[in-house]
């Protein structure tokens, strides 16, 4: 029984969700860390630490995939996918959790009239913000395809 | 093949996991609410919503783990457990997020010394973020126990 689900491990789609994931987890961390002062506040040090691990796993799958698309084989053992699920699953939460602490404190500061984030400093937050929510939702995406294939192996 | 998976749809300890759910949600919810301000700041609002949703849930829920264990006939429809599985994850997403923007813009409002909450006000949000937190392990667990049912039926 040898069906391909898209997405999972070892497909272009699952190389194409880890490059993504990497693009936009990287972005968050640039956006978000070429700002001076963002060890100031907690959640930006969580946003800058979490993009930290997102992104070499990330990039560490999407060579995975690479290598099993050049030599067409895709990984098919249960121990390893099960590993996968759950690192994805760990880091989409972690990951959901910066980015609702950072927008939420972004979205506080701007209240406050500009007081504590002068108006350029706060919009390349926000984007930092935009990009991890997006890094979040692909790592969702990676964890759930793998997941629909877990109970076939 | 009947096995009782624990903590699914209509055993015991599901039971207590979704009262569990209730009474922090509520718990998040007073503490939140009862405080006088709490509209100021966009993440309370967001915090509020979101466990005006999750109370009746997880209540309504607990109702049926009652009636199935008083009538002793466990819910076993597919259709039924993959909506209270796919609810019950929505509902946990939106509640880590809810918890996680309330914790942090009371970490913010904490640092900036008491000027924009007094100490006592301050001491309540953390609760309620703490109780919102307790309230998404729960709801968390409820609906892994439920997925790790479903591909048995």
């Amino acid at each position: 029984m040898e069906e391909e689900v898209p997405g999972s491990v070892g497909t272009s789609a699952s190389l194409a969700l880890r490059l993504g994931q990497t693009v936009f987890s990287s972005a968050s961390l640039l956006f978000m860390s070429l700002g001076v002062q963002f060890y100031s506040y907690t959640s930006f040090c969580y946003l800058v630490t979490i993009m930290g691990l997102n992104i070499p796993w990330s990039f560490t799958l999407a060579l995975v995939d690479g290598y099993s698309l050049l030599v067409k084989c895709p990984l098919r053992q249960r121990g390893i996918l099960m590993i996968i699920v759950i690192g994805d699953w760990i880091l989409s939460i972690l990951t959901l959790a910066a980015a609702c602490s950072t927008a939420s404190v972004v979205d506080l500061l701007m209240q406050t009239g500009g007081a504590y984030c002068p108006p350029k400093l706060c919009s390349r937050y926000q984007v930092s913000a935009a990009m991890a929510f997006l890094s979040w939702f692909l790592s969702l995406a990676s964890s759930l395809f793998n997941l629909w294939l877990l109970p076939a192996l």
